[in-house]
């Protein structure tokens, strides 16, 4: 059928066109359905959608995305033929059945979701689906591979290391520490990090306060080269780019499938072409590791599918039972980061996380000894190398002009939290401190966030500071105290705990 | 945040908005989070869509359905607050991760399908995780019974019989024979059916050539009172309208979850106020049921179902292994049906078929004694006052003046099929049959269809016509011979199946 163009000024999130129910019919396709969209032998399948009147019949609904593919105007006329559903919705339903699934099906699939072949509704099926079913180790791997030669590569001439955070423990800027400390020892860190999504900063969200993150795969290959390092943001450059699609579901629904998580993480490593890796999992009440047993099971799981992609994996079992340091939020985490480089008093927990892990890169890179790289850590942290280093990468990557930990811009506006009694921390509740610095503006606002005074087991006089609040605007401020009341973040108790009778009644 | 609203002429199938990507991160909203639009103390709760650039900062681009809810104009300003996602969201997630759900959290997510408070992506999350965690009989009865009360029911003052079939076979018009006899014998039928969706003609596509079907409830209510049954579109009424939107899921993933059609079937049911209800289930290859085992399941649970909500429940399993009757298609299968209610001669499986399930009826209704049933519905056909009641019903409906089998128009182009060979018909491929008529046009094209000359078991000699294809259109007939020569739906055997030497070599 033969319709004319009516081009619609809206991104659909794919290819998508919207028929006259009439003409549909007439072409025998429902809601959903594909088509070929054809102009002078250039075609394009596009997802069907539905009008009673908006457009009329004759026409066709153009959105954005296929109006530019295909270069229409309004007026034009297209051919419009239905056509089959991807094979790839075949796979997904035997994967909902509960069967595995081939290299190839997997390979199909990964391949139209990042070519757009997927509605949403068959997106959604098919994260449901291997969140119930699971994948195993062999169908773990294919999809990582898949995700890996669907996006680009970097390559690199030497031996490359890399660091990754299951996350799920806010304030944790393991990373601006680390990665420095392993650069300044001679090893090659093409780091990329993610934005926030539901936390109060990613990685990418604090070193944005300090530096240019939207690096390309030329940039990312060029400072690493130089400097030996990035601490780069993972979503400008095109590394398996089926992650991004595929969280744009996940996200809404709340769900991350454990063999989806495995894939997305490795396949960003194995394409920046990590040799070795170092994974931080974050264990601990409202983290995503409750207990040993998971974390052991995500351990083994990462480091059985770096050896089946060529990555040797060491994984780091860490606190997460409350907040990595005492700042939360963009800017007040990079300067607690930035004071850790330059030597100043910060939390021990931030130190002792950050050697820890850049020991065992410099082991893992044969620059120390087993046992020894933590030590070697902790030297180089206090020699100021690390802190060199560090400039020299913010800078490769295009410095705001910030060089000391005192001259980062955090929130304008603040307000103390009092503690109500005296006592002791019992709880810290890493859930109610984010909510809070988002109520407060992060990560969207840079400077707003909190800064904790006490910590669990601390003792706090009644009157004293529990925490502070930073926000870049007063409403958000007053936003984020009423947030703050309502949830109560940490728990006082007194030292006496339970009052126990000389003699029973 | 206050924004200017943009009217968007577009139908997004439930409460949506779309906002610039820059005002989303300000109110700290992601794709699909949903956000309360207000105005004047009247809220709407929508699904956020973004935008880079086609909607500005400061407004709000607002699709059809939530404008003409809040009586919105371009220009009109409306403030914008994130909200939560609805609780139904966490129910969807319990069942995806196995739980049993309770009547409450049941009902919590049919309302919010109802309501259009759900996305797409959570329904396909839903349905997906339904189909395969399954329901049980208490979460199936809760969901049925959500589905009644989230619609319109009708109220009769008498019993009420009902007859459905689960499907999957073609040319299965029993119900325009069966209905018809069983109100002559004095049983109130508010029969309501469904167009096809991927067969070649539904219920209601057929009647459709012969009268109006898009009945509103008090129609319904009206012409049983007057003449004991109807043969409507139950599309046109809002009877259990959740199956409808989560039919709209179901179909583009091509997957319907045992409960969900359970449900579905027995709230339109439960809605019409069913007392007695014949169900038919075909069974053979290339049907939903493959074996008596599958069979036995659907009657069993159907019949268990039914006790809970008060509907007596008499299955039928019939034979599904081929096209019931010779006419495939709208129009040819309403000409079939009229020629058996006229008393002329059509195949015997059509007739042995409709009065199988009549005799059902008139056993349930107390007309008939147990096993005396067929040999009355029989009677009743060979009198011809099942034919005086079909076209009481087509009147009352709104007739188009068709008054006898060969008044039907059918199509005016058509094609024969000629057997390459002599010998005997061994299969008759009943998904085939369906995809040559809907290449033909079938059920749009009212005049598409098949005609059956062969079936199987019969004796054909070399050159005899084995099917005619009908169509409106030369093109659509053009194309539905070149999907019959690919597809080949009748295959023949010589009488020799074997041949056996006489001796050992």
């Amino acid at each position: 059928m033969e319709l004319k163009v009516r081009r619609i000024d809206l991104e659909a999130g794919g290819f998508e066109i919207i028929l006259n129910e009439e003409d549909a019919k007439e072409l025998g396709l429902h809601p959903q359905d594909r088509a070929k969209v054809s102009k002078k032998g250039f075609t394009v399948t596009a997802i069907v959608n539905l009008s009673q009147s908006m457009i009329k019949r004759g026409e066709v609904g153009m959105f954005v995305e296929i109006s530019e593919k295909m270069g229409v105007k309004n007026g034009d006329k297209v051919r419009i033929t239905p056509t089959m559903r991807p094979l790839s919705v075949d796979y997904i339903k035997k994967k909902i059945g509960g069967e595995k699934l081939t290299k190839d099906e997997i390979y199909a699939i990964i391949k139209d979701i990042v070519e757009d072949n997927l509605s949403v509704i068959e997106l959604a099926s098919y994260v449901t689906a291997i969140y119930i079913r699971g994948m195993d180790m062999d169908e773990t791997e294919w999809m990582t591979s898949a995700m890996v030669d669907t996006g680009e590569t970097i390559d690199f001439e030497y031996t490359v290391f890399d660091v990754h955070s299951i996350g799920g423990v806010p304030g944790n800027k393991y990373a601006p520490i680390a990665v420095p400390i392993a650069a300044a020892a001679g090893l090659k860190v093409p780091k990329t990090s993610s934005r926030a999504i539901s936390s109060a900063a990613g990685t990418a969200d604090l070193m944005e306060v300090l530096t240019r993150v939207d690096l390309n795969i030329t940039d990312i290959k060029r400072i690493v080269d130089e400097v030996g390092a990035t601490l780069a943001w993972g979503g400008a450059v095109n590394l398996a780019p089926a992650d991004d699609k595929i969280v744009r579901v996940e996200y809404p629904l709340g769900i991350d499938p454990h063999s989806q998580v495995l894939a997305s993480v490795m396949a960003k490593k194995k394409a920046v072409g990590a040799d070795f890796l170092v994974l931080d999992i974050p264990m601990g009440p409202e983290t995503k590791v409750p207990d040993e047993k998971t974390a052991r099971k995500y351990a083994m799981d990462f480091i059985n599918l770096g050896e089946r992609l060529g990555i040797t994996v060491e994984a780091a079992v860490t606190y997460g039972g409350q907040p990595v340091g005492r700042a939360i939020g963009p800017a007040v985490e990079a300067r607690e980061a930035m004071m850790a480089l330059e030597g100043k008093p910060v939390s021990t927990s931030l130190i002792e996380k950050a050697t820890d892990i850049a020991g065992m890169l410099l082991e893992l890179g044969g620059v120390a000894e087993r046992g020894e790289g933590k030590e070697l850590a902790k030297d180089i942290l206090k020699s100021g190398k690390a802190r060199d280093k560090f400039l020299e990468i913010i800078n490769a990557q295009g410095s705001r002009g910030i060089e000391k930990s005192d001259e980062v811009p955090i929130g304008k506006y603040h307000a103390e939290i009092h503690s109500p009694e005296e006592g002791y921390i019992s709880i810290l509740s890493n859930k109610a401190i984010v909510k809070i610095a988002r109520a407060a503006g992060a990560p969207r606002d840079k400077g707003a966030g909190i800064i904790l005074n006490k910590k669990k087991s601390e003792k706090v006089d009644r009157g004293e500071v529990l925490y502070t609040i930073y926000a870049d605007s007063k409403a958000k401020l007053e936003e984020a105290v009423r947030v703050a009341k309502m949830l109560r973040p940490l728990k006082i108790e007194g030292m006496l705990l339970e009052r126990i009778p000389s003699y029973k009644k």
